[in-house]
């Protein structure tokens, strides 16, 4: 079959012919690729950013977020089936670890990350777990919703945390409107019946965030903390969901917060630098997001099925994926850029 | 009556004779100081640390931790009245808005702090509200409870909120085992069934941790992360509750903590400076913790009642209350001190 | 003013003139009606059904459903004016009790309920307290909402409560789109991102749920049971809200609930009768469902404000009041009667 | 291997010889036994009263609490080796259904019961699951905690729910101090601050409840429920936990029930019957409770191994099986009779 594999760091990706893998162990599953999204972290790969930290040995074929068809399940996989339609979480947990045990797999004990740390998506099949696989409703095509498999994710699973406590009176504000907070938004919408607060830098972002649920847009253009305390009474928004994390973002977004309210934090870049003494005067808290557990991404998937939250996608034949690459890289990709059969 | 006050910034407290307050508006409480806590905070008052933040007018009597009898009772009070045994909460909140109907009266939008912006409690009456009076049961003495009402009180809130997340098998640390800590430990024991680790510098405070309840205590002396991380398997705790605060302890308690645990934040004085990719990808909270509300100072004074939780005091009689705040600057007080009306 | 009061039981209401009440109580708030709903409560009260629980001395004004403008208000009031536009949570809550200091002010330990044990709102003005008193969004008509005090702010509690634990995937039954269920279903829609399927006998009654939120309406004709099973995969729902409660709808309700379901009584008239082995082998829970808190009012009328919840409301002037009693128990009231000062 | 095995219904259990079971599948684990609980419900087989509904066929082996040492891992086992000393949970679940990706395996949809459906303990050795092995601390024998296995986690379950709610001023009360009630007296006191009250008819078992950790013991000779009332200011308790639920005992527990109370239903036998007017005059709940998850285990066995719950037990050599069974069907067994093998 097709792969395409990174053989060198600051080196292309090269197309290569692998064996199809095999369902040879009890759980495994094959997926047939319908989709694999191409994400910012392949080009990290590809600067050897997580050379190390991966461990893992070249060549080997890259792509974290896939969905297809399942083409062969392993002798104990009773929740799939050949044929059936699915997108797979991106990680490859244990099922017997306490976190495993307690639906929070994300902290597996023992988890793989394929496309990461060993074979991915970028090719004509690719093996997982049937622990991994989310099936589809048949309304979802799998090149339709394979990015929502890790950046949809992330952004599903920080909203869904935000929204335990968000009540109709309370206000959410949503810092950064791009890939991962375009779906923050259209989920936050989904499932919590607070008050939309969206800033981005960008005004077309803010313009298409109204679009999509928001009940406010700010552009932040330096007035941007004062606004968003002026749509809350002067008392700051119960919960701030950041995307961004750099460029002074978290600073800002502390001040939009009110006294015992909650900040996700998502994006990255920066450090988290508050004084505890503001920390315990307005008794506030920083909440860290990973991305989502299996169950955040079957709920995602209903959402996805009832038309709730829609991803915007540009698609590549696999044999093209350079080019979906220097697109992604040259900032030329609006939504998020897919890799199919072709 | 006699009242102590501050006269002025960095001058001592004076005894004066002023009228015994009257319980003139409807939810008026004059209580019959028992005991006075005399706190750190006390000190700062009088090094002016206060001054603007209060907007408190010179002259006035100071003293926020208090209990006694109740003395008199304006004309809506239901809920104690006269020669009813309380301990009162240290702040007078309104009833009326978000916060207070919401049990999270703490964040009420238009409290009052007795002892900091208004007349305390070095008294031998103070006025406070309805609304900041708890009864204590029969074996409960004012002068042995007095500084549970704001030390004690932010102990238990912080132990109670990280406890609601604590099982069986969770490790939960405790940084510092001083005046808050100690309390923290007991209210720990009591209302959570995890295992306890404490850590402080002073080994006489870790041994009497061993005696009110922890499983375990480390002496801080360098090597104490690792003694964390040894006896919770390397993984770190499900919790750290920080009563310190300051002098490296956050990014040493930041250390200990497992992945998705929360850290508490009680003690301050120096920055949360943490990468917000770390908190991702680790996936942890910093949370905040204010005094308790008055449902927590009940809940306290249950504990109390059942000798759960106990408080090491210092009795000093009113008129001395230049020594207690002397050794209480000069490090000579073990416990808290207590002014009684002597 | 005037004032509608109940003479005699088993009487015709009669029109009185009398004083309009004075906020002489701290707390006290005097409202100038906009609207006092009719509710079949009034119905029962006539033919002596609360005579002996409520205690109540004839002859008095009733009407427990009310929203209009602030008259007057009492010395100790802070968060209303002369003029606010508000509406009027049904009981009157002491402020002082563990539940009042909860935010559970439903179960106050000393509540009064105006129009039932005491003077209420079919009349030009009521006295009321400032814990009861919601302001309302500049958008909202107290006529329109008034109804939105009783019915449908048990309605919002009930469908809140069930929300808690519905995520994307699970699916909740609403038994009864009538008065309540009419208003459960669009609140579970605007807070919940669960399927929504609504049963009903009447079939004009489940085409209007389909119009305001239900996913699937199933009319209650013999086979509705196993329409819901099939709906939900033979499992059954994870949540059922039975507005009924009655006439065996909760024999039929049970059967529609999935294993470790929850089913929320909200109407009443038979029991809730099933063997201690079918509860404890599918670990299924009754929850009982009372009025909602006054925190419950304020979120419903934020619901209200952005249009995500409406009534249907048929006015009448308050000199028509034996119009609309009659018109309510004739059964021609479509959606509420309310009446309005003419 | 030695198997005690049904034979027929209304006859005597038998010894057979049969082989020892093989790890075969990838997440078989192979457990020889070290302690076999013999259960009420093991006279219940015997009787016939499983026979359809666990559809098992004859002969098999019984016995369904049981503890050991690993004897042999399949292929996928990640979590146990080779000599570790285990207790086995239940049941034996897929770990691919919704339940089991939520940490609520009980409700697996896939679920086997080993010892009622296919071969239990009552043996030399056991095949269960790595999802059903939970490993022991060093200080626990399997002997002595067979029984935790399946009566001990059901009282650890109903124990725990109940607790997420109970706070430091709430009463419990716990009906029946029998098998369970005796166990759930011991986990409410270990991981909840609230008052315990219990209440049995025997005066022996109330006796024995005030040595475990009940705060109040009450013999149920008629004036009981007024006691209850009398203990809680005539208010009833935030909880009732019903390990009886039989002979009158859900009527009497609902009126012991405060307002806004919890009804945990544990012991079966009788209806509940209840007006739901009653339920939603006084907003009750009752709260279905089946056997404890496999994290349940896991957490009771950490409360074991440090000493907080204990159970009596009485040891049996396995050859002696029929002993057992006789001396529990007589009534002469205090507290767990326990096979071991001898």
């Amino acid at each position: 079959m097709r792969a395409v594999q990174v053989v060198g760091y600051h080196e292309n990706l090269r197309m290569s012919e692998v064996p199809v893998p095999e369902a040879d162990g009890p759980f495994d599953v094959v997926v047939r690729i319908g989709g694999a999204g191409v994400c910012r972290t392949d080009l990290h790969i590809l600067e050897g950013q997580w050379a190390e930290k991966s461990g893992v040995g070249l060549p080997y074929t890259i792509g974290h977020e896939n969905a297809g068809w399942v083409h062969a399940v392993g002798s104990a996989v009773t929740n799939v089936e050949e044929g059936d339609k699915v997108i797979v979480h991106p990680l490859v947990t244990c099922g017997l670890c306490r976190a495993c045990r307690s639906g929070d797999d994300v902290h597996c004990a023992n988890s793989r990350f394929p496309g990461i740390d060993g074979d991915g998506g970028y090719a004509d099949y690719l093996k997982t777990s049937a622990r991994s696989v989310v099936k589809l409703d048949e309304s979802l095509e799998p090149a339709d919703v394979a990015a929502f498999a890790d950046a949809g994710l992330t952004a599903y699973h920080a909203a869904a945390k935000a929204a335990r406590r968000l009540t109709p009176r309370d206000r959410c504000v949503v810092i950064g409107a791009g890939g991962l907070g375009h779906i923050g938004v259209q989920v936050l919408k989904a499932i919590s019946p607070a008050e939309l607060i969206v800033v981005d830098r960008n005004p077309d972002a803010v313009k298409l965030a109204g679009e999509i649920g928001a009940d406010h847009g700010i552009v932040a253009d330096g007035g941007h903390v004062e606004k968003v305390l002026d749509l809350t009474g002067g008392e700051g928004a119960e919960a701030v969901v950041d995307f961004v994390g750099e460029g002074g973002a978290t600073a800002e977004g502390v001040r939009m917060l009110r006294q015992a309210g909650e900040y996700h934090v998502v994006g990255y870049g920066e450090n988290i630098d508050v004084p505890t003494i503001d920390i315990i005067s307005a008794e506030i808290s920083f909440i860290g997001n990973l991305v989502g557990s299996y169950n955040d991404l079957a709920d995602l998937m209903a959402l996805a099925a009832r038309g709730s939250v829609t991803l915007h996608t540009v698609k590549y034949a696999l044999d093209d994926f350079q080019s979906a690459i220097d697109d992604l890289d040259a900032g030329r990709v609006r939504g998020r850029a897919i890799l199919t059969p072709g």
